[in-house]
């Protein structure tokens, strides 16, 4: 057990399975880029246990493909790991700047994002989002998405940031259903909060 | 330069001289929290010329200090490296559990949370928040707090966490202050998109 005293540094880890993903050649449109990310969403409930969500961060100009990502809130101890915050965070630490301002970046998640995850959108610097299953699915299997404004979508555009979903939903909603099956832990439900 | 395609870890990392403070005798009352994380604040911007926010985690059981952090933005090159964030994941992370709920933790922060820290928070499992200077503090000196609920008080207390501020806040405002005469970064602002 760590010292409390002495934890100045926080460590994320991603499945190491993952590794495996991003040696694959990048997808070229939104809709190949989405079924990459779902499938990545899939595998990590079968692989991992983990929540049902995926994200990947792409740049358009290079074709490039800067991270990609899936939710560790249980394996990494931190309720903080949602997959977009983290394909967000490793897209900025790959390129060496706390911003993705000034590229093509797009942001491709499984679902629509949580209160959290659409400030770090917000600051990300990212031009774009793409999401598949909407927060009513999600809510649907029993998570909270939070006190999110319902104007989401305009105060992102209003930043320049692009967003288009829900896109290929019914692929999306399976991913959930998948994991609702499978018996996956709601570690943030409204029912038995922040669990 | 790290090879985009074998990135799957997210290190972020408080400045090192944080050691020294979380070695002192933990404050007994909200009064004396948040005059240390004001401190620490105003540490942040005169050492290590970070951003003007720091936050701790207490846990009100044991009386121990479970966590503090200051805002990394910059230097860990991640937009998400907010204070509030990177004080409940360290405090997650040292009693080896995603949530802090069923303890008595309190996060004392610097500043009201922007809205990717109000998502932070919902899912942490603190049960109180204390804060210093308001969202309007801080965008007087150039900062976005992004598409934040008007009703996320409310939207916490839903949730079972009690809200307290502002309190002392006109030392918070000389924090903000002591940033803006420095020339810091404002990295996220309205004016100049996440810079």
């Amino acid at each position: 057990m760590h010292h409390a005293e002495s934890r100045t540094d926080i460590h994320l880890l991603q499945p190491g399975w993952l590794k495996d993903w991003l040696g694959r050649p990048a997808p070229t449109d939104d809709r190949g880029r989405l079924e990459e990310v779902l499938a990545l969403a899939g595998t990590n409930i079968i692989r991992a246990g983990g929540g049902p969500f995926a994200a990947a961060v792409y740049d358009l100009d290079s074709g490039r493909r800067l991270s990609m990502a899936v939710n560790t809130v249980v394996s990494n101890q931190c309720a903080a790991a949602h997959a977009e915050l983290q394909a967000l965070s490793l897209a900025q630490q790959v390129i060496g700047n706390h911003t993705l301002a000034g590229k093509s970046c797009v942001l491709v998640s499984s679902s629509a994002p949580c209160t959290m995850c659409l400030g770090a959108i917000a600051w990300s610097g990212v031009q774009a989002l793409v999401f598949s299953s909407t927060r009513q699915d999600v809510e649907k299997i029993g998570f909270d998405e939070g006190p999110k404004t319902p104007s989401w979508r305009r105060e992102l555009e209003k930043r320049g940031i692009a967003v288009l979903g829900p896109l290929l939903r019914r692929q999306g909603q399976q991913v959930l259903t998948l994991y609702q099956e499978q018996g996956g832990v709601i570690y943030n439900g409204p029912e038995t909060p922040h669990h």
